[in-house]
């Protein structure tokens, strides 16, 4: 179950990573939008591995292949079915996982959950699903395009190198100038340091992605269940090895006093803003019109290339030292993945509020 | 629009906090549970206004009238429709809000949405919603019970007055002996002193709320984009003030190696475990039968006894000091709610883990 | 679980014959509308037992109390909860039901389902549920009356008696002119002796409720399983003793040649119209403008006052002869359900179109 | 939108007959289920066009290629992403339909709702669509099997020539011995005597599907919005063509008295059943033990390759033939169709019972 997100605009994803291929449905597209499928392969290009020495080396061209829903070059409203091929998969890496629970991974949880379980790379728990939400994001961007609603994401830290400040504070058209994504050069050297010797002793290292929506008009989200933040933390909490999600200034609002913290309303040439943006545009769950930020908490990826104590399916003990070709750390990746899971959430509340 | 809560067990709430009732709607409920209206009542308690010193003065009875669902005391499975009177309601208080946009409330995004507000106590926006949680979070407790379950949360932050260390350092049933509900006297009486503090200057303070799951069987929650950590982020986002959700370790994890941060499999006399749990509980958002537990960030209630500038609707500058009788600090409050959010959530994902 | 109808307009609803109250929650109504109370009064009126002579000597005042989601008159857009009190409960009517399942009932379904049933004038399945469809049903209408949009419902046949022909052969306006509801005086006084003549006896009858939806713009209804007459057929199909659904020409339809049954579309003046409907209104699953009709079976009311043989609890045999205050024939009294169904499924559709 | 169906057991369809390929998702099948191959591949060939004179001349191999949610033969409880090649497809046969609307098509409501549309074969509105609801249906026949429920349709009307009595004055194991899909051999021959008749003359006609389901156990179904009713009357009518549902007696149940037609309960060697069956083994919407039976209208075939009136999209006046290979009847394709949303529509109910 739960293999759809959205309520209007909405995707159903299928998929494991050593099938024969990934892939999803997406229903509730407006019609009329012209799909470019340069921007679309950009995308997902921005997820795939092997896109440099800081991801995964394996080779996956992500080709993605639009089966129904488009006519003319332009959506008709009916389904956009798609499929991506899975290619350059090396079943054999994996014939040892059948009897080993990998630590902190799905293999054990999927065992109890399901009484059985694809021991392929993950099955169903590959972060390789993640590509079909890069295509409906890429779609949804397309539409949110149309509206002049823009969604951006970076990465702010990587294990102890923070970046300081906010969204603000920095050029975010240097966000794609460096494999790391992160929009200060010199920071992103040191995330890039960081991780090749990460990389080196065979371990992982975690990270937080920041991301800011700009152009949301004011209106959208639901009061109570529907809070646009809500929404938004779902969506994010649904990407691989996320841990934490928080909006505005968010955890950092438990140390503030009201009067330092609540956001004034001025008169900005006779349209209604707020001084300050600790709310991360939105309050009472609904949009404001100024600009939403958020940040997403990630840990280290949990397949080492040094060796693991762990259990055996029987309960034995095993040492375990993966092979095949892993991320030391998701967060470049991880980029591209908030932003699609923002668009498909922005675009979803936008439509919602259509139907007053 | 989503003023429903949950998929099996499922919540629909109404109601403003100046109408005559607020209430809702619990369909999915399972058969044959005995209703401790005893147990319901205390719950309500502790969510009630007025409970303390640190709390509004506003008196609220909260006395829940169930209208349907119940046979002889038990549960039939059919909906159960409750409703809580609103009493000692002063809407001359809010006459001033028909024309004033209070800062980081509600009004002005509720205006840009429908065209037209309540302007009376928030409206829908009100936190006195949360009331109706507490209902459905008693009775999902009730039958939670049956499986051995228990939510236990606790106010771990106030200001920069910090809990240290994890609920496994406390004894979580010291949370009920003080009105700020930290398990810990001595850091309790800090906040408390903390709170009075703020009051006494017509100001207010956030906080964090701090919560375990214990007993919860391995296998609940669903891949991808049902993962256990998203149907629990999004049910603490709903909460009023609320800004930021993290498991396990949270936004800490970004600076773990994933050689430090996996959670290690041993086998406990025959039952596999963790010898860790930085996973909080869940992996690839599965229950893996370890604690689940997560923290919850509020910021300052926005209203406060202080003058602050803002606009009127008509977009002119004006002075805004809030009469009325207000919390100087929700965190007391929250724990019964962060507590019912996430008994909903819980029983919702056990009850769609029977399908299989 | 599904006590809940409709996507964007969605009404969940509660209670039993018995308890207290029952009432409901309507979520997704648009701002803005201003809630005639006397017309809602007049459309529960229409579904009130007591009314003639025709149905049931329960008298039930059936009052609505709104508790939600209105402000000055108007509603806000947040759900609006409403209750009618149950009055008139004569409980010890149903002692005996406590250890007999009365035959085409649904005694034996809920014990079957549940494990316990509250035996209680039917518990949940009691027509008197059908008491909240017609207020969201009235305020559905509402709003769609913005929209110049119309149903109107009618009997069309009890028992042997039909009314011949098709809606446009009647003055639909004459239908509340009669008891029966029936818009050929001659007809429905045909009818009314049928009633009368079954009621003397302590016996039942079913019949037919036909009904047309007028005004509505083309492009309503969702290709594949959100088919119009898909939503209709389930909205009509949920009513209490309906056992068929059929629009356009229906059942008929397998007796046609496509040569004869097409609906050639023709220029009126500058708007695409169809020359006949046999589609009833319909084509694709999405209205195209046309006037959409479609018919309703009802079986005879189960509860008689003639001795039936049963069975009790336990599994022997017995007499059950009800007492209390039973309908002959539910027609009259399902004319307004059809409608408020109608109403409902159609405002639904409406809003979901405008997401577009 | 809707163009999923199902709650827990869920199909997600795509596809146009002139993309290159239609398919779908199936979100919740359990676990374990071993994927009979041979069984889905004879399932669809009872669907696909080219089987019979009766049939259109199209060819389709109609090949599922299932994509994922099985290993080493089994369901994994993942979801189960498939598709079926397009093949055979003549698009030059629609391109003057890019300006023409089709009578009794969905051309101009597809138009009208979405401002553009794909004129190939009828784009999303083709039946080729049911294809995949064959394969979703397939799959959860093999399920049900395990529960020793067994679903049956047939052909008991085409044009005039009806099939007189009931499900049980007939063998359905003759069904599939005759191109018609008619129990009673004789009749069938009339059938499809009729049929050849018909299409001779380049004209098409309609019918009635009867069908039956067996073995399942009381206490599907749920009350009010949720009637086992409902969910089998709305899977009926999103089926291109149908015109009317009804379950039971159905429209019959209008002219008896209810001391004719309530069904007595009977204590057989210690089962409660019912003497006669007029309820369709369904009381207050949910399955009392007994068989489950309802039958489908289907209008004729709306192409016809006889030349007819239209409007251009223009709205000028025009003559329009068909050319192409199309079905003169579809009640032998439609039975089933119809067996397979019977199978989608019980194996959902069967597992939200499980939830109790």
């Amino acid at each position: 179950m739960f293999n759809s997100f959205g309520n209007i605009f909405r995707l159903t994803s299928f998929g494991e990573s050593h099938g024969s291929a990934i892939g999803g449905v997406i229903d509730g597209c407006p019609p009329g939008i012209w799909l470019d499928r340069e921007f679309i392969r950009h995308e997902l290009s921005r997820r795939r591995p092997g896109q440099s020495a800081l991801t995964t080396p394996r080779k996956e061209a992500d080709e993605v292949r639009f089966l129904s829903g488009i006519y003319e070059g332009k959506t008709t409203g009916t389904p956009i079915g798609f499929l991506i091929p899975n290619e350059n998969q090396h079943s054999a890496d994996y014939e040892e996982l059948k009897t080993v629970y990998r630590p902190s991974h799905a293999d054990y949880t999927y065992q109890q959950k399901y009484g059985l379980r694809d021991p392929r790379g993950g099955g169903r728990s590959s972060a390789r699903e993640t590509a079909a939400r890069c295509v409906a994001g890429a779609i949804a961007k397309l539409v949110l395009n149309e509206y002049a609603i823009r969604i951006r994401a970076y990465t702010s830290q990587v294990g102890e190198v923070r970046l300081k400040g906010s969204y603000r504070d920095y050029d975010l058209s240097l966000t794609e100038t460096n494999p790391v994504r992160c929009p200060h050069p010199a920071t992103a050297s040191e995330m890039e340091a960081l991780i090749r010797e990460v990389k080196a002793k065979g371990d992982t290292v975690g990270g937080i992605v920041s991301c800011v929506i700009q152009g949301a008009p004011a209106g959208l989200g639901e009061p109570v269940f529907g809070k646009l933040q809500a929404a938004l933390g779902h969506a994010m909490l649904t990407i691989n090895a996320a841990k934490g999600f928080e909006y505005g200034d968010g955890f950092e609002a438990a140390l503030f006093r009201g009067s330092e913290h609540n956001d004034i309303f001025i008169n900005d040439n006779g349209s209604i803003r707020t001084r300050t943006n600790y709310s991360g545009g939105i309050q009472g769950g609904i949009s404001n019109g100024e600009d939403i930020y958020f940040r997403v908490a990630f840990k280290a990826v949990a397949t080492l290339l040094i060796a693991q104590q762990t259990l055996t399916t029987a309960g034995e003990a095993t040492l375990l030292k993966a092979r095949g070709r892993h991320d030391p750390c998701v967060l470049p990746r991880a980029v591209p993945i908030v932003e699609s899971m923002a668009a498909i959430t922005l675009l979803d509340y936008l439509l919602i509020q259509k139907v007053r």
